[in-house]
């Protein structure tokens, strides 16, 4: 029996309605192969793409309408608005005539993420009708009634020498900010970007001091231009990480190449410890548990803007590595890449984005922890939103209902077993919790946390990190002498 | 045949998706009597349960299933949760002996909108996860999956020392300003009320100067208490306006007592001029012009909480009375009464409120204006709302796809034909346009607006409103003397 048949006769195999058990029933998959691990040369598309004994047919792997017992897309089909290679040279063309605007670093990001439909159905930047409803409802209602989560506004801002230049042009080219002719924004609508009203709604708060805000949002343009996207080719960052950058289409011919009939997905900005893995871990035994037979889990870091603090991506993908090479985590059912978004830290409102765009992607279900997506109130000494207030809101977004939502328990550093534990309440007094920033500042002074909090070679990818950056912080002088 | 049966074989009468001429179709209503007018008197109680000609069995006056064409309200049915007579005894002697929160003003006002019916399915204040959905989504997904539009909190705040009394109680007694035991609140739940948020997300701003902030959410308490209300009787005000504060149960009977096939409701704060009423006579003609046979005009003005320019509400409900004596609206088709609920001034998110408040009512037609409850910008020159986004967010916003929406065109002064007319932007500068800011700005300095703008008794009314504050604002010491 060919993969192809299998997922299609059982399309609706990991439908959250269809009961464990039942599933249970279900002609299991262990057909006898086990695919390669992937992230020892961190080169997944080769393997993807270069797999000599083909296990689905040409159209499935080539076209967008793969055969797969996956969670279904937002709007039914994953959006990709990259201008096929053919006609490349005529588009590119096209856009050299347009009126042009020029893109901030950030808009290249989530050209990116259009482009690839992490946001599908969005097919470009949001015109207004789009943009009120995830501002007010965090979903869009689709033509035929369905309402699909939507809950950051992914908006272009123009600022009004730009708009002047546009005129009545119905159509504009994306220009990247060094030149490069990206995109095509085509039946553009132009519409006022109201900062303060798209802050509120978007953070619960304007007080100074929100990472996103300061870098993006208040030197931006008091316009939004809308429009469906045209992306002249996929958006590359030649960081040495690209190979990382999966769009969601190849996920999801990963995970159906190793044949998941469930995916779990882990959001993370920071280094992966001992609690995360035994999270990750633990969640792949309840999995079974309920049944599944092959849970795979994402680990999937996001890659886009975050804040100053925060650990950089190379060295984040670096420590991911070694917690794979180490054991930590098993890398027979463990795929590793980069979630293309910039990081809003806007707790309740952003854990939906960073949902919904995982079930984009194949995860059917999803991770969620304390305070996700949240930071401290940049003026107040307080969180900036209630710790509990992102998984209770994820549990009740519109358009998620399809997702399953783990909330997970707390880990902390077991202070007796030596080593990172559910959080025990009735021996509360045995627990160390290691904050983020409590990690940070560990690797940053040279302490060793305790023992069992993070692998050795993890840890090590951390400290050096630290070590870099006190050298380059030690001789400002030079880099400007 | 009797009304009841005619409603039974037809309940889907003014269902949203009737083709107008299939609607036109079924039988019509001119069964040879009109009601008589209700609002010389301004008595329309005493009519509706002293009818000697009984029109509805007994059954479908007094209980909660009236057999009725009118739009389904949110929920399936409409709340009411005031106790009846016979347990009035011992529920008030149980409440006496439950921890007391005492209300403020405003927390009365919105005992009295839950007990009736008018936030249905809202059956009390909101525990965290409705707040939580109202904040983030503006809707509520009930238990069927259902959704019902919410974009309001509905909140009860309490301080540190009341949460202090009230310990693990379940229950609550809710006292009145003046003392009054109103109401038991059951099955509590206390959350965080975190101010900033809730204004933020409320009203897309955190600027100084919101009128309902300023005076209920900055001086309220640090915590909410949500739970089931049980109201102990129907809250009365004793200002003469009471038999104007008709509940949706009420409204749903007079509805079909007069056979209404359709019900538009016009929700204002301000006194009618004859831009309105020619909007009010428009939108009648237009229902009749596809296929409705009997639509009834609801006009609605808004009895809460306003801020203090705005024109008081005993003034206005005396001025909307000379506007049907001087016969600028049809008494016969039109029903005048009090919505109980405070005003926000929140623009798009407070417009769906009203909305979906009249549902609730029976009102399948809605009419929506220009910047709906908005306001100028408390800190900045201009207006706090995009005037579009009312109704465009009113269009998309979950759990109001049954209502039909009506936006308007703007009417203006039109100086050549001196009267109130559309707006015709091919001249312009014919058009006058008087804001309500003007309109008190004339009657306050004595001056008359020009001829035709309001009809000359309900004008009156006006200028005596300002004569008679500016004679108070006068002699200010001899009331503190």
């Amino acid at each position: 029996m060919s993969l192809t048949i299998k997922l299609t006769i059982t399309p609706h195999i990991i439908n959250l309605n269809l009961h464990p058990k039942h599933r249970a029933k279900i002609p299991a998959y262990s057909l006898g192969f086990r695919p390669k691990p992937i992230y020892h040369s961190n080169a997944l598309i080769p393997i993807l793409y270069n797999n000599k004994q083909p296990r689905m047919s040409q159209a499935s792997v080539s076209g967008s309408v793969i055969k797969s017992s996956l969670i279904e897309p937002d709007g039914g089909v994953v959006v990709d608005v990259i201008v096929p290679e053919s006609e490349r040279g005529s588009k590119t063309l096209e856009a050299e005539s347009l009126p042009k605007v020029r893109l901030a670093r950030i808009d290249v990001e989530w050209v990116h993420v259009i482009s690839e439909g992490w946001a599908s159905p969005l097919k470009g930047f949001m015109r207004e009708n789009e943009y009120l409803q995830s501002l007010h409802f965090n979903s869009l209602r689709m033509g035929n009634g369905t309402v699909v989560n939507m809950s950051l506004p992914i908006v272009l801002a123009i600022d009004d020498e730009t708009k002047e230049n546009i005129g009545s042009s119905k159509d504009v080219g994306l220009v990247g900010p060094d030149g490069d002719l990206l995109a095509i924004l085509r039946s553009i609508e132009i519409y006022k970007h109201n900062k303060e009203e798209r802050i509120a709604r978007t953070w619960g708060t304007t007080a100074p001091g929100l990472p996103y805000v300061e870098e993006f949002i208040t030197p931006a343009g008091n316009w939004l231009i809308g429009g469906d996207l045209e992306v002249l080719k996929p958006i590359k960052y030649n960081d040495g990480l690209d190979h990382y950058r999966l769009s969601p289409q190849q996920l999801r011919k990963e995970f159906d190449r190793r044949q998941a009939d469930a995916v779990f997905a882990f959001q993370l900005r920071n280094p992966v410890h001992n609690g995360h893995a035994l999270l990750m871990n633990d969640t792949r035994r309840r999995l079974l548990e309920m049944g599944y037979k092959n849970p795979i889990l994402l680990l999937h870091p996001l890659g886009g803007f975050t804040k100053a603090d925060d650990v950089p991506l190379d060295v984040r993908m670096e420590q991911h590595s070694k917690v794979l090479e180490d054991g930590v985590l098993d890398p027979e059912t463990t795929i590793v890449a980069i979630f293309p978004s910039p990081m809003h830290y806007a707790g309740p409102t952003e854990v939906q984005w960073h949902a919904k765009a995982r079930i984009n992607a194949g995860a059917n279900f999803y991770i969620v922890g304390r305070d996700p997506a949240g930071m401290g109130h940049p003026t107040e000494k307080r969180d900036l939103y209630d710790p509990d207030h992102g998984k209770k809101v994820l549990s009740m977004a519109p358009g998620l209902e399809k997702l399953n939502i783990l909330p997970f328990r707390v880990a902390a550093y077991d202070t007796v077993a030596k080593k990172m534990a559910f959080f025990d309440p009735s021996r509360s007094k045995d627990f160390l919790f290691i904050s983020g920033t409590k990690m940070r500042t560990y690797a940053r002074t040279g302490e060793n946390p305790p023992d069992g909090f993070m692998c050795p070679g993890g840890w090590e990818v951390l400290v050096k990190h630290y070590e870099r950056l006190q050298a380059e912080e030690a001789t400002p002088a030079a880099v400007s002498a």
